[in-house]
C-alpha cells in the first residue's frame, strides 16, 4: 500500500510547514514526518522530506499540489518505511559477544521475512559506560525499535539507569548475562548470545510462538 | 556536543509548525526533524518530536519557549544522533551470505569504533525482486546512510535499476560477486563476504587507509 510521501525541495523556511496545510486540506493525518538536508547526490544541500499519511484516499491530489509549490523540486507516492524495513531489532555492545548476537538475529529474521514478515537487525558495536549510555537512551527516539538486546560483557552504572528509563518507553530489552547491574533490568536474561539473537527476533514477530511475557524474569 | 531537542507532545495540528517557529525566532537552523506519533511506552498515542538545531547557542531559551507551549508535555536537549549512532552501512540480501557480511561489517566497526568512531551496521535479511529494489530505492531516504552492500545470491532486473538510481543519490554501493546483473552497477564488487562487510565500514571510515574511489570498477 502507497501512502507516503517523498519530496525533494529548496532548504527555506516555511517549507515543511506548507507541506503539511496540503496534507490537512486534503484531511489527510500524518504519522510520520523526517526531513534533512542532503549531504550526498544529486541534490546537495536542498531538503529530503518524507511523509506518511493515514486517513486519506487523496494522496495523488496531495501530490500534485505539492509540486505546485515552487520551492517544491519533485515529489512522489512511495511506500511506507514500516513496509520496506519493517520492525527493528536493537543491538548495542562489543567484541564477539556483539557480532554472534546479530548473527543469531539476522538469520532468524531471514526465516520470518521469507514467509512475509519484515524485520531489520539494526546493530551499534560500542564500549564505554557513557557511550552506550547514551545510545540506550536514544533508543526512544528510533522509529519501528521494538526490542533491544544488550550484548556486551560490562554492563552498569549509567547504562543500568537508561535501561531502566527506556522500559518505560515500551522497548523490550534482552541482555546476555554478564558482569554489572544492568542485565537485572531487562525483560529477559540469555547466557548464548545466538539464543538472544533469535529471541528478540521471535519477541517482535507476529508468526512466532514464543511470549516475552510469560518468559519475563527468567534468565535462560 | 548537545544540540538537538526531544519533546514529548499532544498529537494536534500544528505543533511542529509551532516549534520551527520558535526555533526560527531564535535564529537556529533546522537540520533534522523528525516526528511519529508513539505507539509504545507511557506516551502512546502522543507525538514525539526531534529536531537537530545548528547556529545557534540559544538552545536552552529555545528548550524554554518551547516547554511553555500548553500543547508540549515535555521537552529536553539531547545529543544528535550522528554522536550516539554515527554513520550507516546499510546491509540486504538472504541467506548464509547476509549475515557473513554483517559480521564482518560489525567486527570491523567494533575496531573503528573503539577508537572513538561512530558507525552503525543495518541489515535487512530480505528476499524477492520487487521488496529489494524497494529497500535499495528507500536507501535515499535514510539519514546518515553512506554506503550499501547487497549481499543476496541472485540480483537483477528491477534491483539493477533501483541500484544505478541510488547512485545518484550518492550512496557508495558495494556488492558480492553473484548472479544477475545487478553486481556491475556496484562501485565495488567482492567475492568474499567478510571482506564486503569488512571494506563497508573502510569505506565511510575517517580513519581508514582504503579509498573506494580509487578501488572503483575492481573484481577483488
Amino acid at each position: 500500500m502507497v501512502n507516503a510521501i517523498s519530496a525533494i525541495a529548496d532548504d527555506r523556511p516555511g517549507v515543511l510547514r506548507d507541506i503539511t496545510k496540503i496534507v490537512a486540506e486534503e484531511k489527510g493525518n500524518i504519522n510520520y514526518t523526517q526531513q534533512f538536508i542532503l549531504d550526498r547526490g544529486e541534490h546537495k544541500g536542498k531538503a529530503h522530506i518524507y511523509m506518511e499519511i493515514g486517513n486519506t484516499d487523496k494522496i495523488d491530489s496531495i501530490i500534485e499540489k505539492i509540486k505546485a509549490d515552487p520551492k517544491v523540486i519533485k515529489a512522489d507516492k512511495s511506500p511506507r518505511f514500516n513496509e520496506v524495513y519493517g520492525k527493528r531489532v536493537i543491538i548495542f555492545g562489543g567484541g564477539a559477544q556483539v557480532s554472534e548476537v546479530a548473527k543469531g538475529a539476522i538469520s532468524e529474521a531471514d526465516r520470518h521475512n521469507i514467509r512475509g514478515e519484515k524485520i531489520s537487525v539494526d546493530t551499534l558495536p560500542i564500549v564505554g559506560e557513557k557511550s552506550l549510555a547514551e545510545a540506550v537512551r536514544a533508543v526512544k527516539r528510533l522509529h519501528r525499535a521494538k526490542v533491544l538486546v544488550l550484548a556486551g560483557a560490562l554492563l552498569g552504572g549509567e547504562i543500568t539507569k537508561a535501561v531502566r528509563e527506556l522500559k518505560k518507553e515500551g522497548v523490550w530489552v534482552i541482555s546476555l548475562k554478564n558482569v554489572g547491574s544492568a542485565y537485572k533490568q531487562a525483560d529477559l536474561v540469555v547466557s548464548d548470545p545466538t539464543l538472544a539473537g533469535v529471541l528478540a527476533v521471535m519477541t517482535i514477530s507476529n508468526r512466532a510462538q514464543f511470549d516475552i511475557k510469560e518468559a519475563k524474569g527468567k534468565q535462560l
